[in-house]
């Protein structure tokens, strides 16, 4: 210790945040508001290794999330290919996949998990995006077939959680991915490259607007001969853009029988006819919920090719600044096809914890509510140092009694207590003293007697 | 979805632990439980990325811990050395130091912080240790100064903590490496090689007991010129160990006059007699604490460098399967030295929570008390499609009055709800009738008309 030691600065890595205390008491607060509603559903938690084999994250196939490998750092070289490598997770979906396969015989179904885990991704830093992250998920699943009610409960847990953390007004944008393919198919549009090309489109539409998208879509038509009625595939793609706020089952209906008139063969397609019922019926489950809470969209796709029935996204009505959707998810064929010979149709959401919060940090700090530095309520003191075991012995009666209380211990009489009660904004300063105790208020400045046994918070 | 797809069978990486839901729910409130006494002493939550610059974790030097470093799985050629190299945190002293000289400026002391993540070791697999595990730590740092009563408060927290587990009797043993250091001094053991040696091995006896301990002291001090009285100092050691068992500080201080006698220069030893005074107050402190609860046991040492005042350890007096402390720590120089310019003595503890629990779980499910797959009080469920409203609505209200609600969804009449309900033990099914509602008790059987406004376990 009595060399100068070299210092080494530390600074941020790019991608992986960290809190002030403070925030992060905002943070833990909200990640127990969710869970708690999760809990409140029912849902069960589970938790994975932060690792799975790279085979199990691979088993789909190439994905188009960025991987991070690990490696030891002092492996021995007669180590190298002995064992499996291992890869973190970058999502939750492929490891409760793996889970739900692996321990498939000691699981009682319909089952319903929530998992909020850190995932990572080996974004390059200068995309300036979040490498490591928290995502708070829900999923029921069950063997063989999964009752559609379970898609709105999905949805109301989804809600209730949002709303729970007081960041405005939530609203879920509801769609089933039957409705746009039975569309499609009803107007000829048959080959699985031209419903990519088109799912592709409307999903970006939000991003790019309505005028590029058909630009786009004329521009594909022109140069394929798949299109039996070029002009009408295009009217069909902009009369299904205006298809995006419904409040209740009723409004979107009329507004279905108004396609099926305007397009022919629509009000025949199977498909078609399937997703409008169950999306009417999903809206009917949800009718408790303010008026706000959930609207039909049938431009929402959610990807390309996981979905398969309805689909979720959910926008922020009050923070504006919050650009995308903060909770997303659908209902699935089949969960783990990769990993057990089993049909397990499921339907989930997945709440981006950790862009939300650190938006709402950035952009609207007064949402966050950011409080003290500590989660004490009482700062206990004593100026006599002979009274220390009266303020271990009054502490532990406070706690108790169910109340967070901070000891401050000083090398010298008259020391800061005072100050650092008010930086770390402790709301009490209790002082022992040899004839008797006070409480300080630190907002009104009041000191009174007090009893460990019987004070309150006033 | 019609191709058949290759399975891929999943199984456990060894290292990586995973839990069912009814041992991840008993894991959970662990935590939570863990928590609860940390905030209710007033210790912040903290929580820094899992990763780290290498240069940080090796800031101090090469580290005998085993790092596992961060490689993207499709790394661009050119990005090779652009960006600084990432490796799994093994521990969470590194990232707090790092975090406390990071945001020094953001933070007010004395700074008191608890953490409570997951943690990486690059083991073999073959060596059977976890590779990936959770830790609870807590720590109390100053600037220039930390006052001795933090030493108790910290132990005081670590008990508590675990005593809240039931998991039957804790004890702490506490020590002071002032009084080993001051009593190799007064005898004469002075070269740093020899007092690492003697605290090594004082750090092993319990493992490889007193006589193996003793004949490799006597083989170390034949070989070595540096020892001008051989016989003085192996019995000094073997007086030593004798040094296990005192339940407060007269029994030290009674203890520590014997000694006096035995070993000439001892009293006059300045920092034999400091640790004597801070161990005795730290008893003392700690005196409103159960008499089992607290033992100064002069042996113990914990690791060769870190440490330079109080230590810790931890035993679970009814748990003898759990062998070796299950909560460690002491008192330190200096937090940060390797990267800010400023002295942070600090003192703090560890659970090594991870591995307590699986030690638990296989050898004392008993005290594990696995319940519920199910976090649920409730299973509702109507057998008439037209009420699913009411079902919504009803568990809506039960869950306002903080009752936690599954819902029952199923494709006929009739269906497994029951069954389903005994699976995840859930306590009650609530039945939404046309004529009413009914609450069946699982474990009487009983079955009585019940309010969703009014209803309470019984």
């Amino acid at each position: 210790m009595s060399e100068k030691q070299k210092i080494y600065k530390p600074k941020a890595i790019s991608g992986f945040p960290e809190w002030l205390p403070e925030e992060r008491l905002v943070e833990q607060r909200w990640l127990d508001q969710i869970r708690a509603v999760f809990e409140s559903h029912g849902f069960c938690s589970i938790e994975t290794p932060s690792v799975e084999e790279i085979d199990v994250l691979l088993a789909k196939g190439e994905v188009d999330k960025e991987i991070y490998v690990l490696e030891r750092l002092h492996k021995d070289e007669d180590d190298d290919g002995k064992e499996a490598r291992l890869a973190l997770h970058f999502d939750q979906t492929v490891p409760f996949a793996r889970y739900t396969a692996q321990h498939f015989n000691d699981l009682v179904f319909p089952f319903k998990r929530y998992q909020m885990q850190r995932v990572w991704r080996g974004e390059r830093p200068q995309m300036g995006r979040m490498r490591e992250f928290t995502q708070c998920d829900i999923d029921v699943i069950n063997v063989d077939n999964l009752p559609l009610q379970f898609d709105a409960d999905v949805a109301a847990v989804a809600y209730e959680a949002l709303e729970a953390l007081n960041i405005g007004k939530v609203q879920l944008r509801i769609s089933n991915r039957k409705i746009l393919f039975g569309f499609l198919e009803a107007n000829l549009v048959t080959s699985s490259e031209d419903i990519i090309f088109i799912t592709r489109l409307l999903d970006k539409v939000e991003k790019i607007g309505e005028s590029q998208a058909l630009e786009e879509l004329n521009k594909y038509i022109l140069e394929k001969d798949t299109f039996s009625d070029k002009f009408s595939i295009s009217e069909a793609f902009q009369g299904f853009l205006t298809l995006t706020r419904f409040s209740n089952s009723s409004e979107l209906q009329s507004a279905v029988r108004e396609l099926e008139n305007l397009f022919s063969n629509l009000s025949e397609n199977r498909t078609f006819k399937e997703g409008v019922e169950e999306l009417c019926s999903i809206l009917d489950s949800l009718s408790h919920l303010p008026p706000h809470a959930v609207i039909a969209d049938l431009t929402i796709v959610r990807g390309l090719d996981y979905y398969t029935g309805t689909v979720y996204e959910t926008q922020l009505l009050d923070v504006p600044e919050f650009v995308g959707s903060v909770c997303s998810g659908g209902r699935y064929y089949d969960l783990a096809s990769q990993y057990i010979n089993k049909k397990l149709p499921g339907v989930g959401i997945s709440i981006g914890f950790s862009r939300l919060f650190d938006v709402i940090r950035q952009s609207r700090p007064d949402l966050l509510n950011i409080g003290p530095k500590s989660p004490a309520d009482i700062l206990i003191y004593t100026e006599e140092k002979d009274l220390s075991q009266d303020v271990a012995k009054t502490a532990q009666t406070l706690r108790k009694r169910g109340l967070k209380v901070e000891s401050y211990h000083t090398v010298k009489k008259w020391d800061k207590h005072f100050k650092y009660a008010k930086a770390k904004q402790i709301p009490f300063i209790w002082y022992v003293k040899a004839d008797g105790h006070e409480v300080k208020d630190m907002a009104s400045g009041d000191q009174a007697k007090a009893d460990p046994e019987s004070w309150e918070k006033p």
